[in-house]
């Protein structure tokens, strides 16, 4: 498994295991730590959180896992999320979905992953979405501190413009270093809106969710659904893929930006369709092929 | 009032007073300047002008009042445009509403501006549109000019983008103090394009034109209209503002940006509701509902 | 002639001639001879052309009229450009339309170009198109030995985005000396989405394809070129202009990015029609006129 470099003293694993999902896995604590084991024997050394996910309920799930074998931890790369209040009956004070990245609101709820996931430390906070009302110098404060106090290594974004980011970066005094976006062979723009180009040029690397569409791929009946489906079968075939999700990740791990697909299954065979993928040789014709299915034409 | 730092010589009362339509209140002289010396009185120093208003005839009206007390001049802060031409019998010569950013053009017009408002400067000039045709180089030599003489002590620009600001700054060696955008509950999109961010960037302070969104809040009958005015009228029962007009202020007030709105009516108690407003307790939550509101749907 | 410094060593004529169509003209060497002599004598020294041409033929046609006369390569410079490989009897291995800025397609294109051109060495190479596959870093090398061998004196893009450019310009350790943009009077679009200010802002000169929108302006039967037609006409009484392509070159000649438009034709007296265009007395009124009958309507 490739590693990528995100700062000086910081490497994931190019494939991250999602745990969005977690809490409709339904596994006992025992049986996350041995998914988690096999994620590790085949190379996928980070995981990817965020306070909200499962309706609250994911980092404590993971923390449980993690307690079971805590000798775990330095092996691993853990990312969290902080930014969005839902809401939820374990929020019961919310009134109205909305973002927050105060200074107050931000480490509260950095060390209440700390606390949930059983882990001293978190090695990337990301701010889960742009909030409008962000003052960038109070949210950069909130990072200088808890990287201070040790409980956060390193920082970053999700779902930011090229513009939100540079605000951000312009207030916090380390690199921010990477931005989870939303990427696949069904969701192609940013690689035309400026946002994978900003990246390459700062040389941060983008970590792509939802790398497979969330399933659209398999199930969507819409047109552009329909002809990507085609394309990576055809490309399958060409490259003795064993499945369309294979090539749907190689095309995103073969892009020059370093992109890291978090995979969100809890099924260890489609995990090992994204380890694979790496391998897949996927010719620049074919990633070009797969590009026009995706925007409907030829390139210009 | 709170004080907003424009420049390390330059400071603006938040609430700025426009007389976008001061040809529209028929005052005497007199009556202006009574008024004018109320907005004072209530912390408001800052007058917002431009050549144009009420068909070239604003500056002059203006110019009447403060005839009547020069001494006034050292209290108050005021601010101009230039650089569009209207078709007016004021200005025969036009034969089509168009833009000039000629140094020519520029000098002129500021010249006349301080004739008009019997002042020797203006504490800022804009430029009020972008100019397609703009000479950055050359627009930036007006200003030196404008400044070497003490005629206008900084400038500013109006209705840029991020990218028009940075062409125009990178010739101008001071900082442009100002971005006079349309920004109110109507008009939220500045939060999302990148203009709010990049001023935030920069740590240059919006002024917002239309904080009201030109009586449209009040009489708007589309969707949008109806749907934020019961947004602010619920937040105005919540808060205990005295009418929704506060509410819509406090919402700009409140951001971290400091967003100067200019208060365009000729009536005292209209302008006491933005004064009033900076006293609002808006919580986060209600700040992102009116957002929900104005947005038609939830954040992210 | 005005000439236009695209960097230290590096003018262009203003007027470039472009051989888009070449192989249309079905000229002899010896006419194509002709007719650059008869450009260079009305001053056009700068001939433009891509690897793609002409289904990849008119580099070859280029390059025998130049064989006739090599003393004259000194006289002109020549642009080409890769980047781009299309389905072509003439490239039977390909595969699909795509784009290919490696290295080593870079450098054979760039090596092919000189051979078909008769030439050791080309004034300026461009990347064809924005590559949503490129490697920065890579592209970079590729300039690097080009230029260190000699091969190409100068780098540049067209059709880029001002985030494209910045992404390569990082990499790349010597100016990006133009952006060849489509523009005319019938595609305004870059003097509004911040193309033409980013240019401006780093003082790199703008190239423009389709001048003359490629015919439309003619023979454009919707709403925008008659409309747009209409105007040029009443610009060219009023300037007492030859012909309506001289109001419309005179319009990209006469902003202050410095544009060079490619004027696309085989015929002289279409070509002198563009270098008559650079004493037209278009007024900045005029300009405005165009622009607003292009817009369709006023400016704000």
């Amino acid at each position: 498994m490739k590693k990528i470099q995100l700062a000086e003293d910081l490497q994931f694993s190019q494939i991250v295991h999602g745990h969005w999902r977690l809490a409709e896995w339904d596994l006992s604590p025992e049986e996350l730590l041995s998914l988690m084991e096999r994620c590790i024997e085949a190379g996928i050394t980070t995981f990817d959180h965020a306070d909200i996910y499962g309706n609250y309920m994911c980092e404590e799930l993971f923390g449980q896992a993690l307690a079971l074998k805590p000798s775990l931890r330095e092996d691993i790369q853990i990312v969290t999320k902080c930014g969005i209040k839902l809401i939820s009956e374990n929020r019961p004070h919310h009134t109205i979905k909305s973002y927050d990245t105060s200074k107050e609101h931000i480490i509260a709820s950095a060390e209440n992953s700390l606390k949930k996931m059983n882990t001293e430390y978190v090695d990337v906070l990301l701010i889960h979405r742009p909030d409008p009302f962000m003052d960038p110098a109070e949210t950069a404060e909130a990072f200088h501190i808890l990287r201070k106090e040790g409980k956060v290594r390193h920082f970053g974004v999700s779902n930011f413009t090229p513009k939100q980011m540079e605000m951000l970066q312009n207030e916090y005094n380390g690199p921010l270093v990477t931005n989870q976006i939303e990427l696949s062979v069904l969701h192609e723009q940013p690689f035309f809106d400026g946002t994978i180009n900003h990246l390459q040029k700062e040389k941060v690397r983008p970590m792509a969710w939802s790398p497979l569409a969330g399933g659209r791929l398999f199930k969507g009946n819409d047109e552009k659904s329909v002809r990507v489906k085609k394309a990576l079968e055809k490309v399958a075939r060409e490259t003795e893929a064993s499945s369309i999700d294979e090539v749907a990740y190689a095309w995103l791990l073969k892009h020059p930006s370093q992109i890291m697909p978090i995979v969100g299954s809890g099924k260890m065979n489609r995990i090992e369709a994204a380890v694979n993928a790496a391998n897949l040789p996927l010719t620049r014709e074919q990633w070009f092929y797969i590009l026009q299915e995706s925007m409907g034409k030829e390139v210009d």
